[in-house]
């Protein structure tokens, strides 16, 4: 028996079926046709956001990173919740407007932006945060052909990285923005050339489950951010915290307690040097608003054993889950929490089971040797966590199985 | 300065521009219309089947396992070049069909077929590899409702795996197949309920590059199926041997020398048991076939220094090539070969770079502190080994960038 990840508390059961958004499972699956389905429940977004908005300062602006989950009727709701969404291609410049998010609360990272990803950017008006002096050089460019100000930020590479973090953006030699001792030279440069000076983008890492190692992040980030300003000699409008806070997808995983963040920040930001003292802070959050709010529905096709071990496969698997599968960014697998949708308060069998995906491979794994209630074919297998870098982080088209349906509930 | 694997000996340079199948890469990216792009080589595809069936003994069926690459225009020209197709889908039938194969040269395997896809193979006339009694039960009956005989083979799991095999799909407990001690059984099943038996498939791994390995496993295959014919009472119409024959990916990999498996395989097969004598054989392979023969093209965006680190950013990454990147099911990241496609020929820098995709995460690397001559935006970089499990094995929609482009030449 191998452990998985801790089950989150919003999710219960009515007649032992599991229920999302208060409707059962079953029944969503039958709404949306079949499985594999992703359910996304917006009363858990919104009650993050809350919860959020409780504990942080009355003037922290919260931004979507929607990477982690662009499914456009999510997005739409997004929009009246947030207070701004951050985008990191054309693409989903398309999607942000789509969605109905005004294009001065947009703002767009990434390390490869190219000249018509810039020119779409420009000629919407939104933010770009500049990785580069290169891509600053081909911005102004760009913004002088199409007879546009351009709204300019820099990324900065800090000095330092957020501990304990699931991917660490900063800290070293690194392709994202422009290392912290060049960052107010680049920014001199934008002010001089004429765009409008929005501010500093300063990300350190991400998935990380200890407050202290955030509360240090942010300290640092706002020093940095004073430094780089003083040099420069201009208040930013904008300071973006960066995100990085965590959910606990494995085993052992507790929960990131945000309250001390938000005491610590409000501290912060209340001592903050002068130069930033007309400064607006936002926190850039995706994984911590959505993950947690989403399900991953799927039917089980067979069941069967091999060598004294049980199998249950399933019509989907890593072509919608490749996190969950442990191919993504993982060095050694761990299980995801999931369950029998159907058989939500069934006590567990001694003997485990391995839920496996429908592809023709053995990195197809949802459930490695869990502990889950007798199963058999037509079962509802959940895998949760399934809110953020599910659907549009997976190799949808592998073996040409078809896409997973979505919806939204609550 | 980290090692990368051998760019395949196929590819020179006129003009110091990388020839795919004769013609310069960046004309190629002109008719395609834009990066990224991948460009599959028939010619190379064509020489590997003419070397393997120059090899292997004359009666031997060569299969392709299209889930290696399911681009139609490649599929099509295939049709003319193999004996059969491999499936694993009912998405994959869709393409096989539409690329114009017969279906009874085709034949699905994959461990959780839905009734839907058991009923449209049966319909549809192709042979169906048996994962589990589950899964024969359920064939039987939609071939009964549908008022079809149905061909059916029986995948086996067999009692050994393939040594120094990139994935291994036997000696264990299986997802894939049934226990080698129950397959007679299973075999006789389908037999008495009136099917028409097509035989055994029998798949122990993946990846190989150790000629031992694949004959030891070869003659291994051969005994396991005289043993379960022997236990039916039946001649087998077909043994599928599956594959296993690896290509050279990563540094200090060897190109498999597939002469003396041929030279086994025909000492094997003219020895077989009685039960076999009017049995054909099967090699499905997809990887082996197809893989060195891609080439994929993206352009240079950005070229920044990060303390005192080179990165070259390109408009592709692992959206495309999540294998390039490392995430695909290995467990310490090394580099696949890459070139800069409009310097090929050109002497490398002393100082390394690393070739970083588009996306906006530390995972996205296609070339890690690599030797390339001096990079500048708009190089064309040229990521070898992309005819396999490239475009489709990859979470194309993550980050919200383009599809990318594909073709074929030669």
């Amino acid at each position: 028996m191998k452990p998985m990840g801790p089950i989150p508390a919003w999710f219960a059961s009515e007649e032992a079926m599991l229920l999302i958004g208060g409707c059962g499972a079953a029944s969503l699956v039958d709404e949306a046709g079949d499985t594999p389905l992703f359910v996304y429940d917006l009363g858990i977004i919104e009650a993050q956001i809350r919860h959020l908005r409780d504990v942080m300062p009355p003037d922290l602006s919260i931004h979507y990173a929607i990477k982690a989950n662009p499914y456009l009727p999510l997005l739409a709701h997004m929009v009246g919740l947030v207070d701004g969404f951050d985008i990191a291609s054309g693409g989903e410049l398309d999607m942000a407007l789509a969605a109905g998010q005004s294009p001065d609360h947009i703002s767009f990272a990434g390390p490869g932006k190219r000249d018509d990803e810039l020119a779409a950017a420009i000629s919407a008006g939104v933010t770009l945060n500049l990785e580069s002096e290169g891509e600053a050089a081909r911005a102004l460019q760009i913004a002088e052909r199409l007879g546009r100000k351009p709204n300019l930020a820099v990324r900065v590479n800090p000095d330092f990285d957020l501990r304990g973090s699931g991917m660490r953006m900063g800290g070293g030699a690194k392709p994202f923005g422009v290392d912290a001792d060049r960052a107010a030279a680049l920014a001199r440069t934008v002010i001089d050339a004429g765009a409008n000076w929005r501010g500093w983008h300063i990300f350190a890492g991400s998935q990380a489950l200890d407050p202290m190692a955030l509360i240090e992040t942010q300290a640092a980030t706002i020093a940095l951010a004073a430094r780089l300003s003083e040099q420069v000699g201009v208040t930013p409008p904008l300071v973006n915290l960066g995100g990085g806070f965590g959910i606990p997808y494995f085993p052992g995983d507790v929960r990131l307690d945000i309250r001390p963040i938000g005491v610590a920040l409000a501290e912060a930001l209340e001592s903050r040097p002068a130069i930033l003292a007309d400064t607006r802070f936002a926190l850039e959050l995706g994984r911590w608003l959505v993950g947690e709010a989403g399900v991953y529905l799927t039917r089980v096709i067979d069941v069967k054993d091999s060598q004294g071990e049980r199998f249950a496969i399933v019509d989907g698997g890593m072509h919608h889950q490749l996190a969950a599968s442990g191919n993504f960014g993982t060095v050694v697998r761990r299980n995801y929490p999931i369950a029998i949708a159907n058989k939500f308060d069934h006590a567990s069998l001694a003997d485990p089971v391995s839920v496996v995906g429908c592809l023709c491979t053995p990195l197809d794994r949802l459930g490695d040797k869990v502990a889950l209630p007798s199963i058999e074919v037509g079962d509802l297998i959940a895998v949760f966590m399934a809110g953020a870098y599910g659907a549009t982080a997976s190799p949808a088209a592998f073996l040409g199985h078809p896409a997973p349906r979505e919806m939204v509930v609550g």
